[in-house]
């Protein structure tokens, strides 16, 4: 389908903030929705020039304020998550709230605007520990090993739910990690970050052998467009990353080269950085590329180009804090 | 494991009823919660007689409430649920409340009282409409079509990040329909007093020709009990049916041929009795046979003792109201 007026959820975000300016771009109206809790304003500076686009400061569990604000679109993004993958046990209420219900939330605020398409950020953390590698979409049904996963796949049942019993039309895309410009959290801005402020040493979770692939966000944001312009029928579900996969240890490889530092590596052990973090994650991709897409950059100028915009942009560790 | 003392929630309704009675005649002590939203207390007259019994009348989303009731208790069996699969569309966050929410409570009070293993019902409508018959296990990621079925999913994913995340042991068993004693919703029930009502006439939603997999009630507890007595490993997720199936047409007859009525029947038409209704649901139960448990009764047995229960207990359709 072609919207003409979308309604981005997380639209100061990492990604959302992304797809705001390419949407823009393209000539598109854009409503953002953020409660700005890890979203910045700084990052819809050239957004906010914009003649058609529209920021509303809102909280998705505050279902008045959503449904007010999503009245007039035509389509909805929902990227705003909690994105905290690794300290879900910390906090395992905040998985639920901030994706679960959260997701719900949109779900009828699209319903009482009788809206119905949507595109959906969800994870290939969906697949817990695959058997299959590269993993797809319709491998063998998985068990959940973090409560974020876990929370991911209760807004695809949701959203699922709702193609059949309300005739929606549902985009969902399970991601690999996604690096670029924006990005606000993941290893290479913890690693980037600590060896500015000691180059001496490094310590690494896990092994530095955990296996992992990454996408650029402008590949992700062509891959999500392209998916709404072309995928047909009620409900399309495609992983997204490339086809490589590089070591934890490459991009601390990739990162002390791009500072120029030596540091002194150590390691914490174990397969995983963290209780249910995937060891490897490798997503089977033909189904997308089958429509038309393949991604144009590399892990390597994924990963560069982050560093580079981290050089120019390192208010964003202060601010985060 | 072998439990000691067993919490379960839901234990006024028809599974949980018939579980409890099983615990406390194998020496097992047993708190039941319940809020009699659509549990009986008649359902528990011979429990509430045995000196290892207790009953909590309270609400799952009343955590407080829960936590304190849940003290003492070493093995949880979560049966509580909004089990109205059908309704899902009238009131999608009955759905969400009652089985998502309340399992995360659950698994919160668990947490807080040092409590690690649970049981908990789902549904082999977790399968949505599978390609593979009978659906194994591990059968390809599936799609969800109703409010009910991904709810329960989204309990399944939180109960496997509580294994990995905080060392739980859970077992999820995947029902089909279950029949018998106690038996207060679904076709059976609803056809027996239509039929009652008025003998001459019986209307079937679908074409009659939905095939189902029932199971008994009793064939289903010793399943979990024989699971949760054998199973091995921090995650076992176990199907439970029998391995034939029947029309709805041919339970139709054996309930018209029990009380020797002959209706005239007309057809709803469609392959589905509902929106989100499975036309078909076959499960493969290699793996919980493979522990040594076989169903007793046949399908035939499960929906003639079902109708012996009715009427004998006329009560539970006014009351049910």
């Amino acid at each position: 389908m072609r919207p003409q007026h979308c309604f981005v959820t997380g639209g100061a975000g990492f990604i959302g903030s992304n797809l705001v300016d390419r949407l823009l771009a393209a000539g598109v109206r854009v409503t953002a929705y953020d409660n700005f809790s890890t979203g910045f304003r700084e990052f819809l500076e050239g957004a906010l020039r914009h003649p058609d686009f529209r920021l509303v400061e809102g909280d998705l569990l505050d279902a008045e304020a959503l449904r007010g604000a999503m009245a007039g679109a035509d389509f909805v993004y929902h990227l705003a998550a909690n994105a905290d993958v690794r300290f879900g046990t910390h906090h395992p209420r905040r998985d639920l709230e901030q994706n679960t219900l959260a997701t719900f939330e949109v779900l009828e605020a699209m319903r009482a605007n009788g809206i119905r398409g949507l595109a959906f950020a969800s994870t290939g953390s969906v697949y817990g520990e695959p058997e299959v590698f590269p993993t797809p979409e319709d491998c063998p049904f998985p068990v959940q090993t973090s409560l974020y996963a876990a929370s991911k796949l209760a807004c695809e049942g949701l959203i699922q739910a709702y193609v059949t019993g309300f005739g929606f039309q549902g985009y969902i895309f399970r991601f690999v990690s996604v690096l670029g410009e924006r990005y606000t959290h993941g290893h290479v801005f913890d690693f980037y970050f600590r060896l500015k402020r000691n180059p001496q040493a490094l310590h690494i979770l896990g092994d530095g052998h955990q296996r992992k692939s990454y996408m650029d966000i402008q590949d992700c944001i062509t891959a999500m467009l392209l998916a709404v312009d072309r995928a047909e029928g009620p409900l399309s579900i495609f992983n997204l990353g490339v086809d490589d996969t590089i070591e934890v240890n490459q991009s601390v490889a990739w990162i002390t080269e791009y500072l120029g530092v030596t540091p002194r590596l150590t390691c914490e052990g174990g397969r995983r950085g963290w209780i249910g973090d995937s060891p490897f994650i490798h997503l089977d991709t033909r189904k997308i590329r089958a429509l038309g897409w393949s991604p144009e950059r590399s892990i390597r100028d994924g990963v560069v180009r982050t560093l580079a915009w981290l050089e120019a942009n390192p208010w964003v560790e202060r601010r985060r804090a």
